[in-house]
């Protein structure tokens, strides 16, 4: 830190992304990403004369992009947002609608802390229940900006669409920002709702189902007062912030969503087999409508689960949070991954007498 | 605006970006790109592995990027921050280091004041001498961070180094940012000075001389504090804010240095020719350092040469701030380009009989 940082930002906690160690290859689990390619339609998208193009800037409104996924959801394209990864978004959420605080639950995606203290929003959480579940009531009528990440991370637990209705219904004063970032492996979306509440925001990503982790694409869905206020902050930090490959590449990416929606029943499908094949392990798993599981073993230790795996060369998130430290979560990668993870375990356990 | 929009950000005027109009083929003088490709090294870098691996994310660090930039200005990685466009390090800058508020000259990129109030950061404004030069006393010794572009927008005019060494010296306790965005089109560069002053920030872009505006890539080189200052605010914004395929075409654009500084030669002459044709039409020109010129005719009203010769297909920068009304801006194109938009001013001048 330099002498020169703003005092409120001295303090400031950032955000750790998951490892990424370049000392040799690994069986990658620990970023949620998807094992499988971007779609033929993406993969042959881009031309020379599109990276010859590069010299010129990107769309800032990304008209073309905000078309195709208006039509994609059913909605206008003044309710569309764009923005580089929904982290982006997410970011801009906070800034914009944190005026009377925030609350989330207590054990969710660890970001959100992260957007809440650098703007200075004061924010509360809400426990979940014993089982992991949200609590609805908890949620509800808080009178601040309410976020919800559905299904949950890293829990992967889904709340029914009829009780996240009750949340947005219930704080008709403040925004309530529903993050389904993992929404395309089984859980119901709210864009559905976007047209009945002023006061919800959908935010999705290209990086889980849609396979595009890398090209930094983000969208928010929501009614077209809201979508501007975001659209007013991004065009006062970084217009051009979606490149113009990603802007290609994600109109190429909506017109293959079938190859997208059977890529997340296939990893629908590999959570189901690598639940139960861990729960015959011993292992305590929350039913998933994500692409992770969230894993527990009563006789191993968490961090030494997640240290034996790396060894093994697997890599799983643990998180150094004292209330998380028996827990790892695991992305479901694979068929073939997902086995040679099991395997894994498999060693591991015997080798701690299990 | 929504109801729910933070109070601090209801009288917030966002930057206006250079217009993208889609009616008609122009010959784009309007947002200082580049006329000329990328390198064949970035024209050839992309394959359809990297295509497949957009399924994963970005290193966050870009560590590989780095190194590379590090090498090609003489000093270490942790002196290179990098993000999504300059623009992106600017915002940081004025979020990081604006508690005792900030300076710039009252002409200048019209995006300061816009992220000045977007991060609260009260500023004042140093006149530029009559002649468009910075006035160096009074931007010295401002005890406030102090952000001056070199080359200066949308002027032209570069300061020599020596002075700009004078406003960095001048002050110790708060960050002077340069903004080098045009900086490879003649003037020198701070990148030199990184070491002798801890408060100097050198924010430079791959948008200008690199042809590379639609990739989204700025950095900046500072000492390590300071970087480590602007990591902070990144990886509690969006850490994987640079994409994939963007950090591969990064390093392939470092490694072909002397391609964009050829190109920067070629754009420097054609400056010099225009220059010397508009000027012998009548047109009033300060001797510029970028790739632009900025322009005025003691009688043709500003709008209207814009307009005009955005009827005959040619675009050019307008600013609609009442003093900048006689100006325009017009970046340098292509020779051929070029020749075209003197035909048009040459039709306009006749048309309006002067």
């Amino acid at each position: 830190m330099s002498s020169f940082l703003h005092t409120k930002y001295q303090a400031l906690e950032a955000y750790t992304p998951g490892e990424q160690p370049r000392d040799k290859q690994y069986i990658k689990l620990n970023t949620n990403e998807s094992p499988y390619p971007p779609s033929q339609a993406v993969l042959t998208a881009l031309g020379e004369e599109d990276i010859r193009d590069l010299r010129l800037y990107s769309d800032p409104e990304g008209k073309a992009l905000k078309l195709a996924l208006a039509r994609l959801y059913g909605m206008g394209a003044d309710q569309v947002f764009l923005s580089n990864g929904s982290d982006d978004i997410l970011n801009f959420a906070f800034m914009a609608f944190g005026q009377d605080g925030a609350v989330f639950p207590d054990l969710t995606y660890s970001f959100y802390p992260v957007f809440a203290d650098l703007h200075g929003v004061p924010y509360s959480t809400v426990p979940l229940h014993e089982d992991f579940t949200v609590d609805v009531p908890g949620l509800s009528g808080t009178g601040k900006l309410t976020v919800l990440a559905n299904p949950n991370a890293p829990t992967g637990i889904a709340l029914p669409l009829s009780e996240v209705e009750k949340i947005i219904a219930s704080n008709p004063d403040h925004v309530v920002v529903i993050d389904e970032a993992y929404v395309d492996f089984g859980a119901d979306s709210a864009a559905a709702l976007v047209d009945r509440y002023p006061n919800l925001l959908v935010v999705m990503t290209y990086s889980k189902s849609r396979s595009m982790a890398g090209a930094r694409l983000g969208f928010a869905l929501g009614q077209p007062e809201l979508i501007a206020d975001l659209e007013k902050l991004k065009f006062s930090t970084n217009p051009y912030n979606v490149n113009r490959l990603t802007l290609k590449l994600g109109i190429a990416a909506v017109a293959s969503d079938d190859y997208f929606r059977a890529n997340a029943q296939r990893i629908m499908a590999t959570r189901e087999t690598t639940t139960n094949a861990l729960r015959q392990m011993g292992f305590s798993i929350p039913d998933s409508q994500a692409n992770f599981l969230f894993i527990t073993h009563p006789q191993v230790d968490g961090a030494k689960l997640y240290q034996a795996c790396k060894d093994k060369g697997v890599l799983i998130r643990h998180f150094s949070t004292p209330a998380l430290a028996p827990y790892n979560r695991v992305t479901i990668g694979s068929e073939e991954e997902m086995a040679a993870f099991l395997s894994v375990v498999e060693e591991i356990l015997a080798e701690e007498g299990v």
